[in-house]
């Protein structure tokens, strides 16, 4: 009993951690000033993480991007004509406010912006963007502001527009069958789990920022996220959404149908595109019942072939209701053993116990050479057919050893070992992140290859959502180092490249990749983009400098 | 035993017309004559169907369209060049092939092109493309030539670019486990599924027209079929594709992989826009492995809530393991029992027995106010789970009677009821159909106006994918009538518009209801759709007359 309330407390800090919480403990230093408008900006910008007295320099890739100058400067009458549309509580100029609306969540990122709106319906949103365009004034639409790459923060001093108040549920259709959520774009991730969970039906997207991101964000960054294997990305459950052109036309495309062949549908060009191409302001969403319970086995595999086995039978096996197969290798596993989740505390194995009760602290994941685990979704009622299909795995060799959640308490422990991964990560020092997709085949090849490539200098961890082939790849190191750095990129998106795989899994291009756009997608391809951005957006006024590389939006 | 070789007698004849076979008893007399460059085009074209010896006389609202005089007249130097570009066999001037494709399948619609071209690979695409953008010459896509909206055949001279040469399969991941499908467009969609058989998948995709539709041509056209419940549409699956631009542009977005969030996904652009964006050239597709069996049940409610009801609950305790969930109405019901299907054979009961090998002959389905069929897919491990819930539902009243079938015979009776549909209708009558998409509550309400708002004149008949809120209405009456036409239109659209429904779920616009678009879609959202077309075709070559009014197009 003792060890279980031990336990509690670690999942309660997990849990803030997860839900996206900055923590109490970062503190953030920069050494360059940001004048207003400066004519040239450094990002990602150096900055001191939560080890900042030991004096960590944490940076990637050193790249400059100029300020558009053919973007008008705010002014007074700009001011003015916002408090008149706005009123004066959706026209914030404080200081406090504007810092942390001028800054990603993780510290990297940060912009100038002396101007937060915060309008409160799709019509204010087009009269702002109506207002912006005829300025010629740069926005950046911003949710949740949970992005990792750079997205949702101002580069230079675009002015915010920030849809956090656009926060109604608009309907659901809990009398009928179809499951249907529309809300605005505002909404946070949690609210509309817990909303939804009141009704008897799921969000069939889940985040470990749902705490603070907000469901515009999430379908303008497509966002991946831990229910993918088994609901789809957003481009299959939404089903509708309102969006706000740079000129302040309303596309209205909240249509609630799971069917609609009607033309071109439009919709997808604003799932993913960063709010570069419109504001999404309104979603209309399909969402799964839910069910009756949730099952998540804890496994081991010998090697990394085994895992692909495994998930390829899971698949057979169970079907539809295979809701996630996340995976984690030895040097994540042994990380996250080492750090206060799992190894100061030790709760790692004591926490797991069999279905008869007993400890399982004899399984040492650690000492095998590959760990990976897998999260299983279904009624209760199949309860049996897991069983059967673990046994059958574990017979045939696919499972070295593993562990199956007796209650949700257990369940929400093999989740927090996942989700206390990048945590672990940042106390361990430097880290360099990379969120790829990949062909499941070649995924462990890149991450073998990076280690022959790195040497000694430096840590490579990989953990993932391996049923989606996107793997999570950290090259952990004591600091900071150009010659680690060097022997990186552009090694790695070289090899995504060559390889089909994609430089962003579920992240977006942001500012962070948006020069690298071509390691991905094929010239004529980002040309035709380039294209659909200035047909959209002619001055270019929605969230400059992301996605494409502005080399191509200036060209005529 | 004797009974059940009539049964198969039946079910071969049946399977023939699902394949998207003509029947062969089908002459088609045209009154109108064709000239090569008419100015003006009828259309629908007045055919006599099946039943031509009665005299019938089928044909929807009359509507005109002009030919575009921008695009050129095919001269023999084009036809020079195209010959040294494909050589002979790959440019097709025979009368008799001309004719197959310039006529749809159900004989409905019929251009008057003079020029059939059959490229082998994307090159060749990209070359014919290329000349006649620079020629302005129009072209019309064409893969299997199935689809029923006058989508796939030209309305005046267009050249015809069928793909049906360029049916390899490229790759398949059946070594690993992400089972990737990669091939040509002009794959057969049964074949694709006979390959996947093979490999232990299955295409998220099946169709009544499998035997002669590709693959190309269902993305093009967005399908959505009898999997979609379960498997999602095509946005969902298709993981990535090649297509050709009017001028010739190869746009290589054939990635393979699950997560992508590099910048816009333009590939959506083309699943659906019925090749007016470019012609798919290859397709990469995520298929689901095989399981294990798949159970279907026949089940009759008392009422459309009862449906609805029994829809939710089904999705609830089978989660995603219910592939299917058709209906059809007491009308449906009757009027297919009364066809050779059922009626004059007599084997709608007589093959359907219990799992004690007990006759079902005593339960008369047609004896209850409204029935709709259920198809339910899983692996055999769940049987047990199934006949649970089917006990579950029948207690709690709201399942009045069913059968479950026993084995893939008795499953394959259960679809060729429902796939016996359309022709029991084809047979009735002249026949006014209507494929759409209503929000679930609001799906019945709609036949039950039609009832009253048509009287005594002609019979409303509904069947349709309840699961994805796609009702097929069909009203049946003894011959073509303007008076009963003039009861269902534009009362049937504008009764969709205003419940937010679209008035086409799964067929597309094509030449059909290309003006129609306003029903289903915003002005300002339409203007954009016209946008991108003119961006993408300047010239507007692709599929002329197709999917947007032509008057949005010639605007500048």
């Amino acid at each position: 009993m003792e060890k279980w309330r031990a336990a509690d407390r670690l999942l309660k800090f997990s849990s803030r951690f997860a839900s996206g919480t900055k923590l109490t403990c970062t503190i953030i230093n920069y050494d360059h000033t940001h004048p207003l408008v400066s004519e040239c900006c450094f990002f990602p910008i150096p900055f001191y993480c939560c080890k900042s007295k030991q004096g960590k320099y944490f940076y990637s890739v050193a790249t400059t991007v100029h300020r558009n100058p053919l973007f008008s400067i705010i002014s007074p009458d700009d001011i003015s004509y916002f408090k008149t549309l706005l009123g004066e509580r959706g026209v914030v100029q404080d200081a406090l406010a504007l810092d942390a609306a001028n800054t990603d969540w993780m510290g990297k990122y940060r912009g100038s912006s002396k101007l937060l709106l915060q309008p409160k319906n799709t019509e204010e949103v087009s009269q702002i963007l109506k207002y912006c365009n005829s300025r010629c004034l740069a926005v950046v639409p911003q949710g949740g502001n949970t992005g990792l790459v750079g997205g949702s923060v101002p580069v230079f001093d675009e002015v915010i527009i920030n849809v956090g108040l656009m926060r109604n549920i608009l309907s659901f259709d809990k009398v009928i069958v179809s499951g249907v959520l529309v809300c605005e774009a505002g909404c946070i991730l949690e609210n509309l789990i817990s909303f939804l969970d009141d009704e008897g039906f799921i969000m069939p997207l889940d985040l470990g920022a749902k705490g603070s991101c907000q469901i515009g964000g999430n379908v303008s960054t497509n966002a991946g996220g831990l229910r993918l294997l088994r609901y789809g990305s957003l481009h299959g459950s939404v089903l509708g959404l309102e969006a706000v052109l740079a000129n302040g036309t309303v596309l209205d495309m909240l249509g609630t149908l799971r069917k609609d062949n009607t033309g071109y549908d439009l919709k997808h060009l604003f799932i993913g595109s960063e709010g570069s191409l419109g504001i999404v302001t309104k979603v209309s969403i399909l969402t799964p019942p839910k069910l009756s319970s949730v099952n998540i086995a804890f496994l081991a595999c010998e090697d990394y072939t085994s895992c692909q086995k495994l998930l390829l039978e899971a698949k057979k096996k169970l079907g539809g209701i295979l809701s996630a197969f996340e995976f984690l290798d030895s040097d994540a596993m042994s990380l996250v053993s080492s750090t206060t989740f799992l190894g100061t505390e030790n709760h790692g194995q004591e926490v797991i116990k069999d279905k008869h009760g007993q400890d399982f602290t004899s399984i040492d994941l650690r000492a095998l050479p590959l760990e990976f685990w897998y999260s299983y979704a279904s009624g209760s009622i199949f309860m049996e057919n897991l069983e059967a299909f673990l046994l059958h795995s574990v017979e045939s060799g696919l499972v070295a050893n593993g562990v199956l959640a007796q209650d949700i308490n257990q369940a929400s422990s093999f989740w927090h070992i996942r989700e206390g991964l990048p945590e672990a990560l940042m106390k361990a020092g430097a880290v360099y992140k990379y969120d790829l997709s990949l062909p499941l085949e070649k995924m462990y090849d890149l991450v073998e290859e990076m280690r022959v490539q790195i040497g000694p200098a430096a840590k490579v961890v990989a953990y993932g959502h391996l049923g989606d082939g996107n793997l999570h790849l950290n090259i952990s190191a004591p600091a900071y180092d150009d010659n680690i750095l060097a022997k990186i990129e552009p090694f790695v998106y070289e090899w995504t490249s060559k390889n089909r795989g994609s430089i962003s899994a579920e992240h977006g291009l942001g500012l962070m990749k948006a020069a690298k756009i071509h390691y991905s997608k094929s010239p004529e391809t980002v040309q035709v983009m380039a294209s659909i951005k200035k047909l959209l957006d002619p001055n270019g006024i929605l969230n400059p400098y992301k996605v494409l590389p502005s080399s191509l939006l200036s060209q005529n």
